[in-house]
């Protein structure tokens, strides 16, 4: 028999023949099943086709009380539990210098720029300023998802252009959302990093897609999707075939706020013990106003993220697309300054997942309850 | 006339005896009321009793169109704007040795101990190791919301009496809940500093009562609430004359959260801008999981928050209450050289508010609306 | 041995010893346990002490890995599985005429009235409106929760006096809300029944206190609470001895609502299943706007509550608080038409709860999981 | 002068220099400027451009206190305030009888049909079922937005094939989502009603594109997108010429709901207020469990919408997708008479707008804030 993956507990005082019923719709599904009977309930122990089994919701089936997942719903994505590494598993993404930049290893990686590229003349200025204060990858829009139809929305085919011609004068590597999967050839073809943005997270079609495509992709997460979600969108990718996902938090909704978004840095720590995918995270979106963009950097450089995306302007009030939350390049230095002596500071076990949680016996993944006061 | 304190925009083509009618009720209501005509609009500049009169929802008078408020609705929490300082004014906390712990200066503040006070020997041997890993202030609950009338309630008084012996044998403050207006003279005899739990911010007669208290109080955001409410849940206790309250973020629900609960960091820069007050964090209720502690309580010191409140046990799992997301004594001290590692860290003006707020022209307290990728 | 309430399911491969510390951790406790051997498990089947057990988080001892409550937390809260009823068990709420409204039976019972009591006058006039409208109960604040100091705070022990009048002038029940403890003698005195409050709802100080009372109970859901913290919150007033007491929906908080609040109409159905409470719905907080408040009145009737209450303001235009959710008495009186009109239309077991339930085998408190799209 | 859109108002006090480098900001961006000195404060009334520029977020320019916008941004979407009609202007779907369904008019249109069409003997079968239980409009996914990838995904062009056929063989008329811009085509050539799921919403590649076909389109609202949102998604596709939208409420996430899932009824009249666009309501997405299914229909037909999606199956427990919320084809038979009860016993006044809105002066659009008990 495979590893059990999925247990039912059936009700109390559950007739036999609606007890075969259940045992027999799990078989009929390509399950394993073992019954145990215990005092007072039974419990069927399913081995094989889990994952998929999960998905029918067999909870409300009649004669079921209780089901308990006993493995993480997203294979791929999980860190395996005899995994020697303690850390993620670094992914790699190419530069127009020829040398690639590791995510995930020692160093923390800070990808800059516009949210969206407006113009050729100020965005390689730009680049070149980035490029200076220590960033290897350059961000920036040219297919701008925009609640507003009346918004600016994004130099297309024109935006890929100029970020060809930043990657080739100034040696960094490129990143660009894609919104589309007919778009997709076209930004695969420029794009050293290809970025799903948080309102496509759950645009399966693009993820299906994506999995069979050889460049790495920056996954955000959903602005109102779970840790949970998150990973089963990476992996469609990983399941796909492509390996190589990098996840990113940039906040989620919330009524009572600071903001109308609220930046989760509790989510590094989480995926850490659940996945060997670096994290990266965004507190430019995940803050929605400049002047908290420099105390969360710091704070998600702290919580041990692998990396940050910061969105830059040279004229933050002139932007034509969240100039709100824009860093100047004055302030992106002294931001760079901040967080290069947190990483420093930080020790060397920071960003591990095992010591800690060892300890106290917590499982991977348990739901816990908030405190009360 | 005064200043300015509310606008309303009445709506265009509004009627004589309408527009008399608006103005009217504001000056009845005590306000001076300037008629401002504009090219297709009519503003009314209120001064006087602005602060009573929003609270009568002037925008869904009959002829307003827009209500706009020009100062915070809490004068005595927010920031003045001519004021000097660009830090908290700090809040002095007495304990047992005489000599008063200072929250909201230079030094960070951590207040360790168990959720709820248990036992008299282990109490008492867990303040000694706290003190001497470095804490000034001890916090332990004797009166306990619990969610369950099933759960352990608290040892009420003698919680208390276990809480004056720490002060005595250690020298240490110590900081205890108040949960209901009845019990605030006992607890004001012993606490050296008042804590309102997250389930009381909106206690209002609680609040007034500690309106009228000399000693300290630590207010803490409620789980589901604004920091707009918890500066005017602050503004109740410092208008009855209480000059002495400390903020503290501890946490909020999400639906999609990576836990029930979502520590809100940007919160920290957020009540910075707008309040004098000091702002703790709370990390142990912040994450609900004692994996998740050492992290956060890392990204609070880099946010710049003024302290921490983390919960600590000599043995978690045999905790009476909140035992998942408690720390170890050991856990305690390595997260205590931890944050200290990146306190040190930090550039002196990363508990400012001043300099980047500036430079881009952010006005304290508008909604930010969130980016899009 | 006692009906099983807790299964523990151990981890997969766990010592002897250790599995021996949590039966032995367990039975210390005060509980009974049945070890159960499965093919990969071990389940530990609970029975005494279950509902402290579960307070006490299990599921973050080491070598446990899922915990399985069996009965609700809230035994007087429920609804009996041997129930011979399918609806709920009234209510009884004496009125100043001698004869009680019995809120949970065959009639829809609408509590009308202002939001603060104001003014002797113009309350005494709106009640005998209201009690002509058809409204047996009426309702208004003598004490009043207000998130601003600035507010108006209530007339409070001069409204509880005017209460008394409109009790005696028009034989309505009166309904009014309890703060604090300290006020609770007063207000016992005068109301028929006792509002607890959305912003109290978990004052676990007050409601200790409401379950040694002889008074029915009025407990509002708190805005951000969930159907199973509302329904603790009624076990604390049950379990202290005081059998009346009455939920109520009024809307809670959400990102992305069409208002700030959302009414949670799905509760009804949801708390008709799992307790024998009977229900109403708020529609003036529940909106938060007039526009809004018939409309959803009628669909909280369609859904099948038990009763409503209606903010009616003589003049809203005027009121001192929620002046924009009251409705005019005109408004009320073609409301009270309308949802008299659906409830004769609706079928006689809409207020049931076993029809639908029993055919689909759907297990009371079971966590749906949204669907797609 | 154009009519006025805007209103920025300025920051008292502020410099000659600055105060014209926002009116020149503006002229610059196109738009006609007013410049109103008030006594303490500076209006700018703003008209032409004014949708563009209120995308660039003015409230983060320096010298800009406040920004008003005074027209609804989405003015396709939005009812026109000199409109004769109180109602929704209905939108025609064709039928496979060559008869169409006029969805908004006076007559509840409920579309029935499982999650997804797993099988063609079973799906035609119940088609003709619910045909006869009086729907007209079949609903049934090819396409599938799946949580997971080890879902079951859907039959894809089988699927669509097997619609085509209820639709000849049946008469009714066909409604399936579409995903992905490039499965447009094959959809359109099937379905009478395109569907945009909820994870769809901001697809604003998939927006543009049915703003150019020619067939309706029912726009489901994203569960954790606001009222406004929604009417944007809408106005991408009628700014591109298309004309017929139906909006359809799903319910939308929230971490305190009754279910994970709750159900914004109050959206409705919110909705009708603001646009003249159908919208229908989802019980069954909105419920996310059987039980709940009747009484949310009940409510949903209550509070005035035009009509209800159903999921019924004719064998619930063994369902591919979404068995827990889908009724059996004899309780969809019971809901249909409930509702049709409700709607009889309905003013004919129910859908309307104006009545009660215009005599409490309530201003369509404001943000209603949540009342206090």
């Amino acid at each position: 028999m495979d590893r059990v993956g999925l247990i039912l507990v059936l009700e109390a005082g559950l007739s036999s023949p609606l007890r075969n019923r259940v045992r027999d719709r799990l078989r009929e599904l390509g399950a394993q099943v073992r019954v145990v009977d215990g005092g007072e309930r039974t419990y069927l122990e399913v081995s094989g086709q889990d994952l998929a089994i999960r998905t029918l919701h067999p909870q409300s089936w009649p004669g079921v009380s209780h089901v308990l997942p006993l493995t993480p719903p997203h294979p791929h994505a999980s860190r395996r539990s005899d995994s020697d590494s303690e850390r993620a598993v670094p992914v790699s993404v190419a530069t127009g210098s020829g040398e690639a930049v590791s995510v995930g290893g020692d160093d923390l990686v800070v990808i800059g720029g516009p949210c969206s590229i407006e113009d050729e003349g100020r965005t390689i200025a730009l680049a070149h300023e980035l490029r200076d204060a220590g960033c290897g990858l350059f961000r920036g829009g040219a297919y701008k998802p925009r609640t507003s139809p009346y918004a600016f929305q994004g130099l297309e085919e024109e935006g890929l252009r100029i970020l060809a011609q930043v990657r080739e004068e100034t040696g960094m590597g490129v990143v660009t959302e894609v919104m589309d999967s007919a778009d997709l050839p076209k930004v695969v073809e420029i794009a050293d990093l290809l970025q799903v943005g948080s309102r496509n997270m759950q645009n399966f079609s693009l993820l299906k897609r994506l999995g069979s495509v050889d460049k790495p992709v920056l996954l955000k997460r959903g602005y109102a999707s779970t840790v949970e979600e998150l990973l089963l969108a990476a992996e469609y990718i990983l399941s796909g075939g492509n390996h190589r996902v990098i996840l990113c938090e940039r906040g989620i909704r919330d009524v009572a706020g600071s903001s109308q978004v609220i930046l989760d840095l509790g989510a590094v720590p989480e995926l850490r013990l659940r996945s060997h995918l670096p994290i990266l995270v965004d507190p430019s979106h995940g803050s929605g106003a400049a002047h908290r963009v420099a105390p969360l950097a710091r704070a998600a450089t702290a919580v041990g993220a692998d990396g940050l995306l910061i969105e830059v302007h040279n004229d933050p009030t002139r932007a034509l697309s969240d100039g709100q939350q824009a860093l100047t390049i004055e302030q992106f230095r002294r931001t760079m300054d901040e967080i290069a002596a947190i990483h420093r500071a930080l020790p060397a076990t920071a960003r591990d997942i095992a010591s800690r949680e060892a300890e106290t016996g917590a499982f991977p993944g348990i739901v816990a309850t908030p405190g009360k006061d």
